[in-house]
């Protein structure tokens, strides 16, 4: 599909460290000749004419028309009412399904070295609904919505990406013993989702199980997904088995476009130090270029990064190293 | 309060291996002269007169009496509408906080060696109200339900807790980023307690947070007190990290009594087969004598089961020995 010419991507390089690791990968991608043009934005959010803030037209529109985007981190302002902005990009363009892959690197030591799983969330409703209300004073209730569409689209993504990516199993983890109408729900689709793909091989697992089986033995779990909490969740811990959230991609994806972000947070105590590891946002610009089909940009940039990674001469602090951002980065270009 | 004669203390052995690991924690309890005597119940649902299900009056009698218990992994009957047999007992004797501590063994290695921490779960509530409804075909809602009543009460044991077992530190898990009223309830209920402990280190924490420090640092936690769902997650997962549900213990804590637990599941290939490992209960009814305040008889029985994991000629197969769980039991006795 995106076979010639330069593809344009809408690029939101973000809040505190966000713009030095944006401009890094933009960097590798120069160093690299990967065929596209990047189209940056902003998305802070501005007062519209109904007085109420929202995310700029200008982004809206070039994450609608280029259907595909690179982001680095958003501060959440602070006080009540304020939604996280990343959660509001996700509603905007109804990105379905949030996906991280988590896979030990041979060049990066921590305590376990066979992880290499794929958490897939379902990423717009369940616990992250917004419903919530005040019964009577000091009684409060969220509603934890679950619907059969959505649960079946992140079920047939999850599959087929398992297919697509040569992968052996798909695990759905959930509480239906306890959420029996809810989680019931979810795992009846993913259930039924499994039949359609006889070749991958399907298990239920409860939540709490495999939060106790992923930190002794993370080799038993191939792809998994679930609802929104809990891969949250999980995607956070299995971040932290292979080194954490400086390491490791995550895309969002949509029927209509597909957003692709590294999910640390804005680091303000070293912004604009030039001591940020951009590693995340490389890596998930990388699964970036895969879903444009652009494999050996994506094959090449991530092997220069996982071997300077590996020959851990030019590594950041949070890696143990003494390097700045820039090192690491021309290293990775020099590679190229 | 309970420094003379023998206290009477409810036993329900429980389903599977059950009743076998009972058997080896009675045998080592009359080996260390415990002064207590056991009145064994049935908790398996019977008929009332209602022609509904319920736990046998006599069972919920011999709790109410003697306000303390000790139990065994329970079956959970399968099949809609059966609720899981060990949320009824919380439920009946509005057992409002579970408190689970995972330590590591110095004598069972595994791939951490600093765990100390303790997991303090709001028991009642929250993701576990069981209020779900089907708004349309397809669309499903769980309540998660949150009330200061029971928030505060939880919170005012973690500190409390803290105090009287000389802990630093409470962290408070949630994500009231996302449920920002009833997370958001619950956090202000513990942050409220927390002025009233001065001398307790308070800190909060998102539940994403928390798990991926806990596996890359879990030395950081001492006590951790959150919602429902998140102490079943965050529990099991530090079981996980110490060796798994066979070797930790866990304390169901109520205004009108406790029930300590083994909350491994009843294991029905190995039942019956002398193969199963007690400690989890074994530590279950430690926890339970420091309860009564018998910590003599508590810290002997607790040294003579770590001294038998450590020397390790005894393990059962869980733990990756070939012991039965009546030579893993013996020696312990011996020890006493
Ligand atoms: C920032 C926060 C709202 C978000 C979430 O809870 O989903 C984050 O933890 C994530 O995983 O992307
Ligand atoms: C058996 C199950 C209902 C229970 C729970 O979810 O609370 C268990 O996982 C636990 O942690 O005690």
């Amino acid at each position: 599909a995106y076979s010639s010419g330069a593809k344009k991507v809408t690029l939101i390089p973000g809040d505190g460290i966000g713009p030095e690791i944006s401009a890094a990968v933009q960097k590798i991608f120069t160093a690299a000749s990967v065929p596209i043009e990047w189209e940056a934005v902003d998305v802070t959010p501005v007062r519209g004419p109904d007085g109420k803030f929202g995310i700029p037209q200008a982004a809206i529109d070039s994450v609608n028309t280029n259907k595909i985007g690179l982001k680095g981190p958003l501060m959440t302002p602070v006080g009540k009412g304020h939604r996280s902005l990343n959660l509001a990009l996700r509603k905007e363009f109804n990105l379905y399904a949030n996906v991280r892959p988590c896979r030990s690197l041979e060049g990066y030591k921590t305590l376990y070295d066979d992880v290499d799983v794929v958490t897939i969330r379902e990423n717009t409703e369940g616990e992250y609904s917004g419903i919530e209300h005040e019964i009577v004073d000091g009684v409060v209730q969220s509603i934890k919505l679950i619907t059969e569409e959505a649960s079946k689209r992140v079920a047939e993504y999850a599959f087929q990406y398992a297919k697509n990516n040569n992968r052996k199993k798909v695990t759905v983890v959930h509480k239906a013993n306890i959420m029996r109408m809810s989680d019931g729900l979810f795992l009846r689709c993913v259930r039924d989702m499994a039949q359609k793909f006889p070749e991958i091989q399907f298990e239920e697992r409860y939540l709490d199980t495999v939060c106790l089986n992923m930190v002794q033995n993370p080799g038993k779990y191939d792809v998994l997904v679930m609802p929104n909490l809990y891969g949250d969740i999980l995607s956070d811990m299995c971040a932290g088995l292979v080194g954490g959230l400086g390491l490791t991609p995550s895309g969002n994806m949509g029927l209509n476009g597909a957003l692709f972000e590294s999910v640390h947070g804005t680091a303000p105590d070293i912004a604009g130090k030039d001591l940020a590891n951009p590693t995340a946002l490389l890596l998930s610009a990388v699964m970036m270029l895969r879903h444009m089909e652009l494999n050996q940009y994506a094959d090449k940039i991530e092997r220069a990064a996982f071997e300077t990674i590996k020959e851990g001469k030019y590594l950041t602090g949070d890696l143990g190293g003494r390097a700045k951002c820039s090192e690491f980065t021309n290293e990775i270009c020099a590679k190229l």
